[in-house]
Formats: structure tokens, sequence, C-alpha cells
């Protein structure tokens, strides 16, 4: 495990080393009074210590709550404060951020800071120093037993309604999740390879990587704070990384990097893109001028995340460079474990054609049943299929390819007092590859204003969750059921 | 699945036409009376037929018990018997073998032969043509669902001691097996690999390949009844088989054929070589003669049946043939999902230092937990440790080195009257690797000779179980606790 550390030099050491310093890490839990069931949260980049968290915390019985540091800090308050956490583990860079919040935090005991003794900010917070804590304890650990469907993490979906929802991952999805992830057809694990996850471990835990590098052996590469194409360069190519995964924001900002400045990892075989679609340009730009393979792969906070992965089929291989890399725009089909059905707005199954659209719904082991702590908190229904809220096609190989979201109409229960109806819907973004567009109907004899309503948002949500635009129009196209059509609105206006 | 079939030609079709044919199967079975946990006994070959079997049996809940038709005519008897099998289905081959133990056969209500009704045999037993019972069915199906728990299959291990004893294995002990099999790091699972596994599918589900490919979409080849070199190089090279999968008997034989006729087979670039160990001369022929890499495995029916595969870590892949060579006679690292531990006589655990040696216990959710059907069934201990009977060192970075088996003596229980004590020790064999030397110890005051000895087993066992010679000695070298000392009399008579 190699890892720029937040204080600057990088750190490396063996899983071996690692598993004892999570041994201590235990201990040390033990004395915080973190018991079996408690919520330990994390404000962390991905380093060696977070990895070092997910295990502690998760081996011991406790659950990981790993945290988003870029919600809004209401948001980040109402999540502490939801989660109940008991200890909170912050990175140097957040302790402000945690000083913001800290007054409207309840149940926190303790906050550690990631860092040793001579990096201990001064801070009005209770805070202890996580090295300081681990020298205090010793290797040796007996890991406890409990009932596999123990809760092992916990990551909350900002969602597109109401508040943010907690998604629990067991001991028992994650390995499952985990061995899904280490196959051939999906990350192909194995301790020849190095991967770097530039997806954060605070969201869907970095899609499972930690994980699958301590199944296989793959060496772990961690990008600490340095996101930036210099940083992530220098890493990549200084430990010869073979497979990174991350979303096609970061790809776009590095594509360009090593254009501008001529470079690339030559090392590196696979590209791994997922939490919104690569477009053709990013594919093209990667297979064609880089020679680095693409894994396009889906899933949801509330998958683990891992969905599907878009592996070209054997009789794929002979087809010309434009027809395969037009294939990979496709999510890919289900990996083992997860089954799939799409249903029209009935709920009538759809045929796996290609052609029929209808909302994809999937069913598997490290499908979340339930949210963490809330009334009505199914997720699925009786016969556990969890509603993706993605409009899809399958083709008759599996393929699925979604061509529209059902779930981004905003329902904002009058919270804007003059507007009807709302609905949001992706439009091509250069940089962002999809940025949301919102579409409202005005109240009867309300006159609203663009203006008037990206200024309803300061201070609500992030700023990332604020619409570029907004156009007012007089109805939105319905389905039979009520439902807003999405398909129709992106006709009109994703296109433009 | 292509398939050489017993009655001549090569049978090939996709796994969705195998699933709707799977459906008519499970049809046919309840038909036949067939319910949850019922057995279902199979002896055949590995055909299309067979995983049709396997997925129809277990799929709707009742139990695939596998059957060795090498067995002694009276153990395969008292096998139906002691599983209770309801149906057993018969390849055309082994009608007679059934004929045979018939009368002895008190449960079975119905024999199925494997073939379609033009080649179905004149025979005096109550039987069912399989593909009429297939034709007859309808090819839609909903599955039942049960507990992960419930049975899915049974094999019988001939062990060493007393009568066959039956291993269970569950759906769920099933489903984590085909996930540690598929790994990179173990067979590397995927729709672009064509596997042959010689390895029948009798013995331990052969290794769980069925059910690999079906997880992972890669290729299957079934060789039917053809195990010659001529057949197995002739079906290798029509299917451009990349992965085959067998015991180093076969192998010797292959390596032999490829030889004398100066040929191979070019696409294959893995050999899988469990159930005993390859010597260094096999290992020598693939990868330096045939550029074919080996990957030695070992397991045991009870393990369903992985424990180790010899994947060279990235540090040798550097060395020199010579040391890589040596290297991979060891059985290799634990796959993930088993823990290891080495126990002294007294069952203090031992270091991994590659040194000391002691008897190998195992631990997982595909190690058999207890026997079927039989008082005092635990297989394995208040914590989960199932003793393999084998010892072995354990080098610091995992990997395991059998030095000897610890469970080969022959407790015949005063079966041969003049005999005081036995033991039996493998010695190397040309043809078959490794063979049975019996070495006794005579009552006080009896006079024994080697021929006596083996007229002993006649009628008794399966040929093959017999020793080849027997060594009378006044006394065996006894360890502190009493135990034969085994590696001493591998030292005094294995080399000779």
């Amino acid at each position: 495990i190699v890892s720029r550390s937040v204080e600057g030099p990088i750190h490396r050491y063996t899983l071996a080393e690692s598993r004892l310093r999570t041994h201590r890490l235990a201990h040390a839990l033990g004395k915080l009074g973190v018991e079996l069931g408690d919520r330990v949260g994390t404000i962390a980049w991905n380093t060696h210590r977070h990895v070092e968290l997910y295990f502690a915390v998760s081996g011991m019985g406790a659950v990981c709550h790993t945290m988003n540091p870029r919600l809004h800090p209401t948001q980040l308050a109402y999540i502490v404060d939801h989660a109940q956490d008991k200890v909170i583990f912050v990175d140097l860079t957040f302790v402000p951020l945690v000083e913001a919040v800290w007054d409207a935090l309840k149940n926190v005991e303790t906050v550690v800071v990631m860092t040793d003794r001579e990096h201990m900010p001064s801070t009005r917070l209770p805070v202890l120093c996580y090295e300081e804590l681990l020298d205090a304890e010793s290797e040796e650990f007996a890991w406890p037993t409990f009932d596999e469907n123990t809760a092992s993490s916990l990551c909350y979906t900002s969602g597109t309604t109401g508040n943010p929802k907690g998604v629990l991952y067991s001991h028992r999805s994650t390995v499952l999740h985990t061995f899904a992830m280490a196959l051939p057809t999906v990350l192909s694990a194995n301790e020849r390879e190095t991967i770097l996850p530039v997806v954060p471990m605070f969201h869907v835990n970095a899609w499972g990587i930690p994980y699958v590098t301590a199944m296989t052996g793959m060496k772990l590469v961690m990008p600490g704070p340095g996101l930036d194409g210099t940083s992530l360069t220098e890493l990549m190519n200084a430990e010869t990384v073979t497979i990174a995964a991350g979303v096609p924001t970061i790809w776009l900002g590095l594509l360009d990097h090593w254009r501008e400045h001529k470079i690339s990892v030559p090392s590196m075989h696979t590209v791994v893109i997922g939490g919104s679609a690569p477009n053709r340009s990013m594919i093209d730009a990667f297979q064609s001028d880089f020679g680095i393979e693409v894994l396009h792969a889906w899933g949801m906070t509330e998958m683990s995340p891992i969905g599907t992965a878009c592996r070209l089929k054997p009789s794929m291989l002979d087809a010309s460079e434009n027809e395969r890399h037009t294939f990979q725009l496709k999510q890919g089909r289900a990996v083992f474990g997860v089954e799939m059905k799409i249903v029209d707005e009935d709920g009538s199954e759809l045929p796996h054609d290609g052609k029929a659209f209808g909302e994809l719904k999937v069913r598997g082991p490290w499908v979340c049943s339930s949210y963490f702590n809330v009334e009505k908190s199914d997720a699925h229904d009786a016969d556990g299929w969890f509603a993706t809220g993605d409009v899809v096609t399958i083709d008759p190989d599996g393929y699925v390819n979604i061509t529209d979201r059902s779930k981004d109409v905003i329902k904002s229960g009058g919270e804007c007092p003059d507007i009807a109806q709302a609905a949001v819907i992706g439009v091509p973004d250069e940089k962002w590859t999809e940025r949301p567009l919102l579409i409202v109907v005005p109240k009867k004899d309300c006159q609203i204003k663009s203006e008037q309503v990206l200024e309803f948002f300061d201070g609500k949500v992030a700023k990332w969750w604020v619409p570029d635009n907004v156009i007012v129009v007089d109805t939105l196209p319905l389905g039979a059921t009520g439902k807003v059509q999405k398909i129709k609105l992106r006709e009109q206006y994703a296109t433009k």
C-alpha cells in the first residue's frame, strides 16, 4: 500500500504491516468506547490511514461511516447526527470543516486527527492524535466473531429527494461484492497489478477497491489529496500503476494534462470509468491515443456499488475500432450475483431486445435492503427488487444501456412557493460530462424567472447540486400514470 | 458447452440452450417423485447431460449425488444404499455396472439411461430414456427458492478407514467456492478462455469447473469417455482449448502421446494439476517443451475441493527456470476464503517458516462441517478446523509444501488376523506418480508373507486400492503420542 500522505511524503508499507497497525487501531477504538454496532465517522482522503480505519472499525464489529467533505456543512452535520457517530476521524484538511459544524454535533465524543504529533493542529475541538493512539497499543489483537450480516460500513447517498439516506453494508455483502469485483470480467484483480483508486473512499467505499486489494494482494496506490494532473501522473508513473479507477471528470482533467505536457502513464493498461458515463471522445482518447483500455462500469451507492461492467464479448473483439468504442458507451452486463429486469410504468417486465426501455430493477446479495434508521426504510419491493431510477434498454447479450433517469424529478414538496412542477434532466457538459438542467412549471397565475429559482438554492445545498440553468415552461410532458416523460424533455432540451 | 457424447458425435450448444433443457429436466425430476432434499445419483462421464443434471437436480432443491464408476461394485452398492438415492442416472457405458449391483439396491425406484431412444439398451433394469423424459416437458420452469444452506450435491470420499463417507456441498458453499475458483489467482475464468476438465464430474464436482463456467461464461469442453491421448488431443485442438484440468496420471499419458506423435495443443496455455502432486519432469515437460504453464493446485473432497493454488508471486517471476519449476512443486498458497494452520502432535501451532512441519488444518466456508448421515459426523473440531491428514510446511509467503500424509495408516481393526500394525506410504511411481507401499508388523509369534497379505485384498476393494508391494518388518517407528512416524518410513523405504 503506497499512499501520498496529507502531510506530504509518500508512505509505503506491506499488507502485513498494515495489518499490525490495524490491530493497534482496533485496541484504540475499544478504549475510546467504541462497541459492536457503533458508528465511527471518517472525513478523509484516500490514504493508508483511511484503509486502516476500514479494516479496524469493521473488523472489531463497529460501522465505518465515511463522509463526503464536499457536502454542504448543514448536510454534513445532519449526517453525523443521524448516524450518531460516536467518534470521528478527520484528515488535517478537514479540521476546519468539523470546527464549522461542531456546535451542531450532539453525539460525537471524540475527534481523532489522522496525523502524527508533529502535525497536530491547534483547534478548539477535543482532538486526539491518530499516531499517538496507535503508538500506545499492542500489535496483537484477536478479532471478535459475529454474525456475517453485521453492518460493516455506512455511506449516505445524497439521492435526489429529501434528506440523505444511509446505506448500510454488511460483512457478508462486502465479501460477496469483493469476490465479484475481483473477477476476471470485472477488475481481474491479482498481485501482478497495481491499482490507483481516484474514486474517493468516502464514495461507496472507493467502489470496494480497498477490499479487493486485500483479497487478492494487488498493490494499492492511494493519491491522498493530490488529485490534480501533475500529482496523479507523478504517482502513477513512480508506482507503475496498471489500473486506475474514477469518474469522468477526473479523467477529463488528466487527459488534458497529458496532452498539454505530452506525457502519459505507459504502465497503465486499464482505466475504470464509473459514476457517470464516459462520452465517446473520452473512450477514443484513452484507447486510441494512449493505449489504455476503458472499462465502463455502472453501479449505485445502494449496490455496494457494482452492477454492470462493460467488457467486450469475444465476438466483439474483431469489430472495427469505431464499433468497439461505440459499444463501450453501454454500461455493460450484470456482474455475477446481480439480477436485472426492466419494467414499464405498470411494472410489467419488458423484453431484453435492446429496444424496449423501462426502469431498471436489480436484485442481489449486495443490493441494499433498507436504509439506516428511517421509517419506511424498505429499499426494495417484497420480491427483493430495487428500483434504480435508471431508464435503460438491455440487449439480447445482456448489455445495459442507460437512456435516462426516471428518479431525477425534484419532489420539492412546495418548498419553492411559486413552482407547481419541476423536473431535472442531464445535459451534456464538456467538463463535467453531464450537468443538471432544471425545468419548472410555475403555479397558476405565478410568474417566475430563472434567476429567482437559482437564488432559492443559495445556502441550502452544495454548490455542485445547483442547476446551471433553469427553463420555465407551461407544462411538463406526462405519461399515462402521471409521471414526467423525461425522454421527451431530453429530446427537446438536452441536445441544445 | 461442447461435449464428446457417449454415443460418439460431438454435441454443441450454448449456455442459454443448456438452461432450457435444464428446465425440462427439472420438470421430469419432479414427475419422477424427486422432492426437496432427495438424493439423485449419477454414474456418468463428463458430458453436457451430466452438466444438465448438476443444475436441474440442485436447482430444484434435490441433491446431485455423483458416483465413481471405478469403485468396487460392493462399495458402489454401499454408497447408493447409504445415500438412499431415489433415482439414478447412468451413461450407457455403466448400465452393466448397475445391472451387476441391482439386487443390492433397495431404494432406487428409477434408472434413467442418459441417451436417446435410438441408443436405449436392452436390460432387465426398470429404465427410462433421458431424451424422452426431456422431450415430454416444458422449457419454462420457475426455480424454487430455499435456504442457501440447502444441500446441492454429495460426493463420497473413499478415505482410508472404514466405509466411504459422504461429503455434502450446499448452494452457499458452492457459490463461494465458485467465486474463489474463478479468481485471477486461481483459474482466471472468463469468456475468452476455453476449459476442458479431464477431472471427472464424479470427483468433487470436477473441481467445481462446471459451476465456474456457468458463472463466467467460459467455454466448457467435455471429453465424455474419450480420455486417451488421441481423443483428448483431437478435441482440444478442434475446440482450441486454453486450459485443461486433471490429475498427473492423465497428463503423463497425454505427454507421452504428444511426444510419440510429435503433436501438441498450441492453443493451450495452462494445465491445472491436482489430485496428487506433479513431479519435476512433468512441470519441465509442460512448461519447457510445450510452453504450457502448470498450475499446481491442492484440495480435498472435504474442501469442495480447492485449498491452495501455486501461482508464482511477482518476485519469483524473474527467477531462473530451474528455480521457478522447483518452486512449483509446492502446493501453493491458500485461496481467499481458506484459513490454514499447521500443528504438532499436541495440537500446538507451528510457525510458517518453511521448515517446521506438522498436520495441516483448514477452515472456511467450503470446508465440510459434517459427513452425511453418520453418527459422530463432525468433520471438524469445535473451532471449525478440519484436519487434512497432510503433513506440510508453510513458508513465510504462505506457500504450502506437503511432505507426508499422516492419515494413511490403515486401521484395519484386526481384519487381517496375523497383522498387529500396518502403515502405508506413497512411493514414487513413473506411471502413477505415487503408488501405495504397505508396511506391516506381524502379530506376536505370527509369520506372514507379502503374498498372503496381497491375497487378503482380493474382491474386497477396487484393484487400484491394493498396494503394489508389502514389506514385513518387526516394528514401526512411533512418535511420542504413539503415532507412526511416516517420515522415517519414507526415508527408509520410499526412495528405494
